[in-house]
């Protein structure tokens, strides 16, 4: 008998018959002699709903009250659930964020929890109760509902399993689990069995989007063991972990694709020590995020800095350099948001040297252009138009995966 | 500057153009130098909305986890007065029942007040915010939310002005006050000004509707001065207090009906002692409550005992009955729930004989026939067929309130 923490997300609980779809699966592995917390998200459109409320009377409403608003969507989804598995004459309690001892820092719209106290979810399982608990939320130190913004409901999960010593947290999402690249999109990508907690972190932050980031990094860290999987299929997932078996001997584990990036181009700088540091520090002191960072060698004088933010930072970002053209001495900055980020993930990379060259080698094969190049021990980034997007993990991945492919 | 505690029903906070107006109200209020603690209700049809999402799941749900479901819904109204405050650029803070302090006992869905701490409004008080909070809905002392039921928000706001020495507690409704009789059904109904608590408690009963019972009893304890009045017409309402000013001599405060009645008629009882407590103790032991009790004069060894229930116990009522019948010896149970209570309401009845007979006067010249007549020191029941109920109080209202009436 072991404990198991499942979390799942909104589109899992989005109807009275999703709801009762997750009972089952919640009430199945109680039968089998598990305790279960499940973590669940707000249904569906609730989050969406509520701010569109929220937006008709404040658009600039405080977060704190934003935080109590949207917080009601989880509540509402967990007291669901529990019904429904009071329905089927399991012993349940569905607990809030404060009451399942979620204290977070203040930061409301995107808390850090802070630490987590167990003794209500311990004293329920001690009564083998099943506990469903709010993901995304808890309070701080003034007693304030706070939630922990996007990927909170993973984060909540993870968190949870790491305090309970949990041994498996099951994220379940409507997708199988992880893939070398988005089936929706990609032909022939492929399902994998198991990912490295590094690998899934560049996935996350690249755009495949099927776990956040910020759950993987906790779930690193405090050494949980996550599984990926669907909640319609019934089928088995990826597992995340700290070394996966190299059975599979994929150098590559996966192509993703990020199409909210925008590049700028600080055109005729002087070429002198000290000008990047003056330009990202501007940047960060304003809490932009830089991503892929290129300088052309200078040339009479002069050279250009060219860097990646996500697209929402782009005008702010041109807009800070243009307030300090004197002192960083440029001649202009050019904005392009009409390109995407498309990487190459795998922790075999730093082992074979190559790989990256494969990557470029398929591009230039289907005639697609690069824009930019990054590459770091398990991936390889390359920003290309946004138009080619798709065919450019598409024929990244038939490279690697494909029958023929290399891998 | 006083505390002036205001109570906003569910009506009032529908939709985004009325809670702006309740913020409007509010912040009037505050502008005038007062503190103010408003409490409010869920939005119009989001309680009906919880409840129907919780009996498509289960219609047998356990009521900690309705009052879990229900709850949210004060949260949503509460956030988002807030934030309509906020835009007018007030300080506010909006606190769900935990927050606010309200511990209850665990008769979730129908839980009674313990105690409320009032750290938290006090201290947010003190710092001149605006304090919105949750009616409805406190904690148990498993930290387990509970919703007080039935006028439970008007309950909050009559505890909270209560235990914060509040200077008022306005109920903030969709009728301009307490008036002598139901102003949608009744020609020439007039506002009062002021009520005595007693007199509002015997109307709240009788079916007016306007203002729980169970807020009124509680006012009455605490001797909180109430204010029943129009969120949307901004006039004056009622005061409802210990001792009214007897400027008007109304002998007759108000007519009220009740369409929730049934009446029972145990016929041919044994006329011996002992068999009315026989009958009562045992509707008592299965939680019905009787109203109304007549006994018929014994007559040839047996008599006929009537009483009123209100029509959901009637069928049960019988049953019970029936199930005892070799013990009760009787010859049969009536039930008739074609029948309303109509009733006369005043403080002033007491010293006045007469006034009841001037109520059966006027149901005579109109030829309504009284199934039953019951009467107390400040009112005045009787019982009608339920089709003549509108007629009944019609003629009696003109009866002790027109212009020719006598009262």
């Amino acid at each position: 008998m072991g404990l198991i923490v499942q979390k799942f997300g909104g589109t899992s609980v989005a109807d009275a018959d999703r709801i009762r779809n997750v009972a089952r699966i919640i009430t199945e592995t109680y039968r089998r002699g598990h305790n279960v917390v499940a973590v669940l998200s707000a249904q569906g459109d609730t989050t969406d709903d509520l701010i569109a409320k929220a937006a008709e009377i404040n658009p600039n409403a405080s977060k704190r009250e934003m935080d109590m608003l949207l917080s009601t969507g989880e509540q509402i989804s967990c007291s669901l659930c529990a019904m429904a598995i009071e329905a089927m004459g399991y012993p349940v309690v569905s607990l809030t964020g404060w009451q399942a001892g979620f204290r977070t820092n203040s930061a409301y719209g995107d808390a850090r929890i802070k630490r987590i106290n167990t003794e209500r979810v311990m004293a329920e399982l001690d009564k083998r109760a099943i506990v469903i608990v709010t993901g995304f939320q808890g309070v701080n130190k003034y007693d304030d509902i706070t939630t922990l913004g996007r990927g909170g409901s993973d984060t909540s999960a993870v968190a949870l399993a790491a305090v309970l010593h949990a041994d498996l947290c099951q994220i379940f999402t409507d997708v199988d689990g992880v893939y070398t690249a988005d089936p929706r999109n990609v032909a022939g990508a492929r399902l994998l069995e198991e990912i490295t907690y590094d690998e899934m972190m560049e996935l996350a932050t690249l755009g495949a989007q099927v776990l956040h980031n910020r759950s993987v990094e906790m779930a690193k860290r405090y050494n949980v063991n996550l599984e990926v999987l669907s909640s319609f299929s019934g089928k088995p997932g990826t597992k995340v972990k700290e070394v996966v078996k190299t059975m599979e001997k994929l150098h590559v584990r996966g192509v993703a694709k990020d199409k909210n990036v925008a590049r700028l181009a600080v055109v005729g700088v002087a070429d002198q020590p000290g000008i990047a540091f003056k330009i990202f520090s501007l940047l960060a002191r304003e809490n932009i995020n830089v991503d892929i960072i290129l300088q052309s060698i200078g040339r009479g004088g002069t050279k250009d800095i060219s860097f990646t933010v996500c697209k929402a930072d782009s005008q702010r970002a041109k807009e800070l350099l243009e307030e300090q053209k004197n002192v960083l001495g440029f001649e202009r900055v050019d904005v392009n948001d009409q390109i995407a980020k498309v990487s190459i993930v795998g922790a075999g990379m730093i082992h074979n040297p190559g790989v990256a060259a494969k990557m470029f080698e398929a591009l230039y094969n289907a005639g697609i252009n690069i824009n930019m190049i990054a590459t770091s021990e398990i991936k390889a980034s390359v920003l290309v138009d946004a138009a080619e997007t798709d065919r450019a993990v598409q024929v990244i991945h038939d490279r690697f995966f494909s029958e023929f492919g290399e891998n």
